[in-house]
């Protein structure tokens, strides 16, 4: 308590590949053998890798994101045994701090290419590319989205507790059938795959059981949080988890210094790598006590407060870009949301991508609005305008500016697919000049 | 400017039945006559009806929510001719005030019967039931949900500008794809269908036009905002609305004291009657140089702050109730997150009507949190801690009180649907008693 | 609760003069006779004159605050007895709504001239001047400060319990010999004086006594607050005042639609005529339980929220404009920074008083932000910037407006008196112009 | 910008004096030779001594604070020359970060005895204690006043550009000007005083002049800011500073961890030593440009948010605690308005001087409520409940609670002086008990 420093539990090295780090792990399983020990009442550090385990780099090409191998990626720091947890207990975690490693003072947003990975509007916007985030102290400012500067509400993505057998049975059955009743031409699931497994210190044999076994760590899952990509799972919050297995195996890994409502870009927040500082409390027989079933959280008490009179707000509805109606269908609606500001800001010079990758990662406000009126959902979509250098208010003149570009592959621009599926290179700036 | 009253341009009569007064309408069309003219800049007030036109009672039985006609709903004010209001223009609306009658100070919020409308948990709690709210100035309670109080962000539930003959048939036949369509044991969407049609003074024949053409009320649509139930758009509030015809046509209508993030129960914000302020200006050519397809809108400077240390935010996943794996359906994740409240809640004592309809109209935030990770989409809803009189922050002690109950068919209490399909009555205050 | 009226104890006639009106009395006393009974638990409606009786006109002259006559202000509604209160108890008073009559939707805000009540500023601004306000729903604006707008944090300025005999005591024998002492070319305090004495419906020898006794109304005082004149006790405010005579005798009145801390201009606020709805509650032995001797209060949920990075903060020392230094005196570090604030809006085409009736009334953050540093006392006040049409951002370029003239008295300006004691007009729109 | 480590332009040692730190000195003087070079645009690094210089320890005893030597405190780091600034510019400070060092994440809040620089309650609490406080990322506790916990808005207490040989003789003259006339029995300013002067890198011959003429480092002063000890100047915030030498010579220091309003207890914010990371711009003829004469700020858009219902207000009048009547006097009314606080929390079972403590460095709101209603100037403060483990709202049930004390001179407990002016000593946890 302040006369002595606090123990790290995790350091990780950037000298050598994730896959060699014995406190890292890319699965969720029971048996991954814990790290290190942490008592209940304690707060530790914890560093991590960035969510790509540091494959994508600080330059301006996109390459590395297209190329990215997504069998490499959320390599999670843990698991910790946490003392006397139990099974039916809740861990509750209180996030102290989260912050880049001092000599890293940067982090990135990528769109991911279609046929690698994809994002939420890759319908409309196919093409890999990228921006990089520097930051200053709690801000952040893209040589890649320039006139845009915002302070990080910054979490972790995930985190939770190991499943038990049982639960990872669940799991595993549940996302199976899904995969099995899959007619939609794109991969729905990623089902357990012993390709690039890292299981910590664990035996080869044990490795091979875990890789084939092991549930991936791309969704969030009701029964532990994991990634659910919250964003404002911040410092000072505090959130109560499920314990599945004695000991609890708690995880935690990529880093976000920002991230909007959705994360639509898939890797969509500012990723970085940093140090997480947590306090570990269990409260025995939680599980009931709580009446919970997944992770509730109180967030911490500071964030930025930007006022209700400066968001500017954005209507979607499920009527897709091609005018089809589906019955109540949210996920359509937010997407025709985020394609609304899109359109609006395209006006002040930025090209579409990099607006997709700014709604990915600055701290806008998603809402359910409406869902019981058939058969539109609507959503809305908050935008902070006072992230802007320049005034972006309905109210004020538009002026289209030299606002650059995203990073996008090594000579190719991105392409842009419109409602009659077909492609077209995008043109830089391509707003309209409405000052002329 | 102060020194004159504010003119009022509809003035609704509440002896007389709503399809017998001509300042109303319940179709969206671009012939129905105007109700009055308003100069651009003009500030007006709005007399509205509830959105059922008083078919539901101050009283403790929900028999009139379980038979409320739906075809007698939706009695909007107007439609106001905006002078000068050209199609490509966009009217902006800023929301100056809403009140309640004084002389009408209460409103209610319903659960549609599973067969006479529904709400977006009817297949747990298919059952009608009701709740009253009383109002005292900003705030309101209900004798049928004891324990909470909270201040109002009142707003409108429905406004928007009449539809063009072309924009008109782009819906019908859009709508009309989704019900041939559908396979769903569910009404879909409702086609135009000329019963209980109310279309303001319009002559006997073009009633019968606009009943076989005009659009109902039900769902928002991008193209004009509509219905969109947003919780936010209150006092202060201003909305870009795009212009379809001459005169803009703009309606209003269905005034809630206050809503929650998807107003989950269907009649689930707190419905009332009331007046409306707006001021009034076109914005020439609007929709090129918004760059705008659907509304948007800044919020008021004045809402009810919380603080974010005095949210509890629960998650929830797209795997149902039936423990069904779905592909990142928010609208799941969205109804799961929902059951999670509720069965948190319930250990104060409430049974879960009381908690569906709390969730329904209370300031709960709704977040589309996680739309990547498949196949898991990740919804939240942020409860606000301080509108209960008693703690229930999760490190606090629980303590089962007596809740009472809301109101429900006469002689009846609410089902419950449990995950095999079985049918049960909910036990009052069925929560555990952690106290004893 | 909704289905009754809520009952008004006090309406007012603005046909009548105020001295007339036997609900209202411009007096402290504990033997003014109760004008009403109202139970403890119970909320009513209480109609009150603006704190000028209704001198004030809604024109383009000064005339009216020159001449104010300040023996006839203050008509309070009141006093009410609350049933069962008792000397030693606390008032649970909780306001539930303040709102304007509706047929009289303006206020005003009036520099009084030095010689005839004066303000903070009075040194340097001698003059009368005024502002008239136009409310529309929650927001305001003034053709006599054209460019800003809004929201109001609605509230009443003075209420509080009536003094017990001992209290009164107090009172009159610590100002006597503030006025004994002082040394002050000015007025330091009004003692019991009987002019214009209104005593409600006391008969004429108690109104006698009341006069010769009774505390006048001007100041706030700890043992009961009174005139405190604070900003943000608005809708859903909950205050605690001690009770010190049975029947706690409750009056309110100087009803604001928005002030600035400090109300610097003495009539500074937005004052206007209203109706406030108060919830009552008696706390027996309160006073002992809760360790109050002077009240406290718990701000409403709602209030405008500007976001911090939307507010514009200046610095005042204690030192004076004459360059000399004072010894941690708050009072000469608050009124220079109120200096620093004409300063900088100046600028924009504003003359000096416009800015002082401005800082009297808009939401301003008055801080002691340090206090201990000797000599220095330093003060803060805090802009918010969002109440301005354009931008007054420092990074944000100067334009010099047309932005008119407060009224002032027939035929006058008002006049600026220098540090050097030498009185000038001030010019109107007198900034320099950048611009050019 | 991200690929490269900020520079850090000063290091301070912690294993020698403070006065043989060339990068640090601890006066006012336009020759202090500049530590080093900053570019306009440029962001760097500052290392900070607490601003005793190390004289306080972690420990449990105030015998240290007893002791301070005040000739040996307020080693700002600097001055540092910003290229390019000129007299008339505005230096533009973005103050990115504030860090504690992170082997030192502690910090602590002092009163000192009245006979050795006293503190804004001196009159009542004239004896020496301390708290320490233990940082965990963004929060803070102390083991010396238990059951609080709250987030720091960190921020410099010290920040400004060297004054001119001009300026320097304004603050001497006025200063002196005070001293000469002073009757009261205390110091009320302190002058230019050649004991323990620390001039940087200066020659001794410079020191020597420095210390006749330099001004002292406590009071904050209008020409520049200084020591402005404002709270919310934190991580974000943007001050614009005049400029009065070639090279403007900032300098900053006396890192705050937290401050409430007023940082009452002299010693009051939790002071520390640490990093500040800030960036620099020149603003050419700034001070014409911007109608400054003092420092204006912009705060960052983070901070703690309580939410308007989780504030207690207390109300204080200029009326002492020997119930005598002051003129509008500020000063006395905030006096005031602390001791209603340390009345209402001593009820949890805190002493007098933990309160006092506490006030000075959690986050309260001090404003200027009213301050013209004569003769009583009424001041409020706003304590958030949230910072608190147990409920301290006014419904809620009081529990004295063994809270322990903070730290006292070895051997003695803290004095009270009762309005007589009898000393006694505190009673630990005195308040009553209402529980039993």
């Amino acid at each position: 308590m302040g006369k002595t420093a606090i123990r790290t539990v995790c350091k990780v090295d950037f000298d050598k590949p994730a896959a060699e780090q014995p406190y890292l792990h890319n699965r969720w399983h029971p048996d991954i053998p814990a790290a290190a020990t942490i008592k209940s009442g304690e707060t530790v550090k914890i560093e991590c890798l960035d969510w790509t385990g540091g494959q994508i780099k600080n330059d301006d090409s996109a390459d590395d994101v297209r190329n990215v191998d997504l069998t490499k990626v959320h390599y999670l720091s843990g698991p910790f045994e946490i003392e006397g947890a139990q099974p039916g207990d809740v861990l509750l975690v209180e996030i102290m701090d989260v912050q880049p490693f001092e000599d890293r003072p940067w982090g990135f947003t990528g769109i991911f290419d279609k046929s690698n990975g994809g994002g939420f509007l890759d319908e409309t916007y196919p093409s890999a590319a990228k921006a990089i985030w520097d930051f200053e102290g709690i801000s952040c400012t893209s040589r890649h989205i320039p006139g845009v500067k915002f302070a990080g509400l910054i979490h972790p993505g995930i985190l939770g507790c190991a499943p038990s057998a049982e639960v990872l049975n669940t799991w595993n059955t549940r996302e199976g059938e899904l995969i099995a009743a899959n007619k939609l031409d794109r991969i729905v699931a990623n089902p357990p795959e012993p390709i690039n497994i890292h299981a910590g210190s664990a035996s080869p044999e044990l490795t091979t059981k875990i890789g084939l076994e092991g549930a991936r760590t791309i969704p969030g899952r009701p029964e532990h949080g994991g990634n659910c990509d919250i964003k404002n799972l911040s410092r000072g919050s505090k959130v109560y988890l499920p314990v599945h297995v004695p000991g609890a195996n708690f995880s935690v890994g990529d880093l976000h210094f920002s991230q909007g409502d959705g994360e639509i870009s898939f890797c969509g927040a500012i990723e970085m790598a940093g140090v997480i500082t947590i306090n570990f409390k269990v409260i025995p027989s939680g599980l009931a006590t709580l009446g919970i079933k997944s992770p509730i959280y109180i967030p911490g008490p500071v964030e930025p407060t930007f006022g209700p009179g400066r968001m500017l707000y954005f209507e979607g509805f499920s009527v897709d870009q091609h005018g089809k109606q589906h019955y109540m269908d949210v996920t359509v609606a937010y997407r025709q949301t985020c394609m609304r500001v899109i359109e609006y800001l395209r006006r002040y010079g930025y090209d579409d991508y990099q607006i997709y990758l700014l709604l990915s990662c600055a701290p806008i406000q998603g809402h359910v609005a409406g869902i019981v009126d058939i058969p539109n959902a609507c959503t809305t979509i908050g935008l902070p305008m006072d992230i802007f250098e320049f005034d972006i208010s309905p109210g004020a003149e538009v002026v289209k500016r030299d606002l650059g570009s995203c990073a996008f592959e090594t000579g190719k621009k991105g392409l842009v697919v419109d409602d009659a599926g077909k492609n077209s290179e995008i043109s830089f700036g391509g707003g309209l000049n409405y000052k002329e």
